[in-house]
């Protein structure tokens, strides 16, 4: 599902593209990450969100550790097929500081204001592991 | 308006962090670009989209020749305050292409299919240089 006619052109970006995942029934955008190629792949193949992390240079199954999947319901590329967009069923919340989206700010006169609820207690989710 | 508790992080990305234009009124996502310093500060300013082409090297000034402008309503940002989200008035069409959105292909099983009408005729609007 690669190649210009098919899927993204991971020639370009040194591999690594943008991708947005967008929630599909409200149009809130959650949040920004990168896909390498196996990460495109296995999001194809398994209809959940893949990334690549950049900081731990590995693949980046979103929600392995929290339980908030991503189911992927669709995906588009833009006009130089270098950056993907997902649009996504979110379970729980996209951002590991437990708000829904991770644009839970707004720039402001007067710095920046959240304009969110946290969803989620993402400090008993992070410390509850399981044994 | 940079810093942690103020705006974007631009000591992260090389100085480079992505942005997201996404249609105010639709949520649709139009297009996904950069933004330098400067852009971003021009953005705040001029209340106009403006952001860093990594091709030309130089600021790019969204609709300085299409007059596809984009007026800004809103500027959010992600909890790495890394990425940046514009909630936007699109003149015209955001993809060169003459698409509204930049995203008009969706990845399918037979291949790329476009799902969007092209909004303006792209090849009359840069054939028609001003004296």
């Amino acid at each position: 599902m690669s190649g210009e006619n098919s899927g993204p052109d991971f020639s370009r970006g040194g591999g690594l593209l943008v991708a947005v995942a967008q929630d599909n029934a409200t149009g809130e955008v959650l949040m920004v990450a990168w896909m390498n190629q196996e990460a495109y792949e296995e999001t194809l193949r398994t209809g959940r969100a893949v990334y690549f992390s950049r900081s731990r240079s590995k693949l980046w199954r979103k929600g392995e550790e929290s339980g908030h999947v991503q189911t992927v319901l669709g995906i588009y590329l833009d006009c130089d097929a270098d950056t993907i967009l997902l649009k996504v069923e979110q379970t729980g919340a996209a951002c590991h500081e437990g708000y829904k989206s991770c644009f839970f700010r707004e720039v402001t006169a007067e710095g920046l204001k959240v304009i969110a609820e946290r969803v989620v207690d993402t400090a008993a989710l992070y410390a509850a592991k399981p044994d």
